[in-house]
């Protein structure tokens, strides 16, 4: 048995500042050396992005840590992706046992999970080998209440601290919106798409700019083998996902497709 | 048989005066109608990042476009991913038959293609049910000879357009540098992962800050079945890629570890 303390990395893409992210680091376990790095500020939506023409610091926030505590507090100028590299490079004094990310404000259920930036930290971790699973609750008011995800949440990220996950696979976990969890599910990710995806303003010179908006549709609303099936139902789901998207069974097609 | 005009839609993660896209739409059919909608300048390595917390501006480029031409020019001052967002909502006249994006200067073979800006607009197209190919070529420098990719462009898009893609999969293709391509290899992409990631500054303050580096490594460098292998050997590279990272066959392990 191991019997070293666990090394936690915890990340977000709401920013340091955010509730999710202290609710988080409440239901992580007391015997583990927690190292927070998260974004100085919101960046939803920054998928895998890298801050490539900015200086990125990192800032230390002694004003949270409570004295003597497990968990250290850092922010980074940069995206999700840029805290899981930096805290790797330049933070923990370990490879992490786990990265942590969340919890979201909002879903990243269905295809939400390709532009989250939350799930961008995820993947980044579980490419350097890092057993990692991003938690999103479907209410993005900043007064979300997290309370009933804290037990699942606990309960989780101990079991994949103790037996980890495979290969080159991470978790997408949404909790459903409402006061009770009817259960679990391991699905798959929804097809779905975005519709009504801009709305068009006239600035007071005349010209015309967008704000990104728009819904998110079930395309095989049926389809009990998926995430946006059972979170409106009150299910918490959870989806194996992997940062790897080679398809190489579809080699032989793309051969036949372009005569090569 | 189709007799319509073909509508292609072109972008990159270069910006809208790169070399690399006017080389890309000089190779494109000449009986097509040609949106190129790329980003107002540099934004590489955003991945699928969406712009949430500004607003978007459409720019046409009038000066770039020749008398009576095929060719429309307009720029957006946001990611890969909002240019291919928002020419479906207010540029194109129709869905476009294939997205094309690039040329890029610089590899995204290997694990690179999760961070590409170039690779997120192709996986937001694919998202959209638009056929749509990547094209990369492995030199950064902004005077790159393209000339030995064109007919290759050439030809794989005029094959996509007749014969569309898989459901789902769209194309990362990397041509090798040099005077010479060997020849085509569809493969899967290399496991890889980047060392030395940061280098580490102090600023007239005294306080550090960090540039992004690193150096790509193959994991598996005599395996033949894949982009990392062949790219060195002077073949050009062809992945078939998807933006749906879900794993279902990992949905039983993920149960018994989790034991839900």
């Amino acid at each position: 048995m191991n019997t070293e303390r666990p090394v936690i990395l915890v990340t977000n893409d709401d920013g340091v500042r955010a509730t999710g992210i202290s609710r988080l680091v409440e239901a992580l376990p007391e015997n583990a050396d927690i190292y927070v790095v998260a974004p100085d500020g919101p960046r939803s939506a920054q998928s895998s992005a890298l801050t490539m023409t900015n200086l990125l610091r990192i800032f230390h926030h002694p004003e949270m840590e409570k004295e003597g505590s497990n968990v250290h507090w850092m922010s980074v100028n940069g995206t999700p992706v840029d805290c899981v590299k930096l805290a790797l490079h330049a933070v923990v004094p370990r490879t992490p046992d786990i990265c942590v990310a969340g919890i979201n404000h909002g879903s990243n259920a269905g295809n939400s999970v390709i532009y989250s930036g939350t799930m961008g930290a995820v993947m980044e971790a579980c490419t350097l080998g890092i057993p990692a699973i991003g938690y999103s609750l479907l209410d993005h008011s900043m007064n979300a209440d997290f309370s009933k995800t804290l037990p699942l949440v606990r309960e989780i990220t101990e079991k994949v601290i103790e037996k980890g996950l495979p290969r080159k696979i991470c978790l997408n976990i949404n909790f459903p919106a409402g006061q009770k969890i009817e259960g679990i599910k391991v699905v798959a990710t929804a097809e779905s798409h975005w519709t009504d995806e801009y709305r068009e303003y006239t600035d007071p010179s005349g010209h015309k700019f967008y704000l990104v908006t728009g819904d998110l549709i079930n395309d095989n609303p049926d389809d009990a083998g998926t995430d946006l099936y059972w979170l409106p139902r009150g299910y918490a789901t959870i989806v194996p996902v992997t940062p790897d998207q080679t398809r190489a069974d579809m080699i032989p097609r793309v051969r036949d497709i372009l005569n090569v």
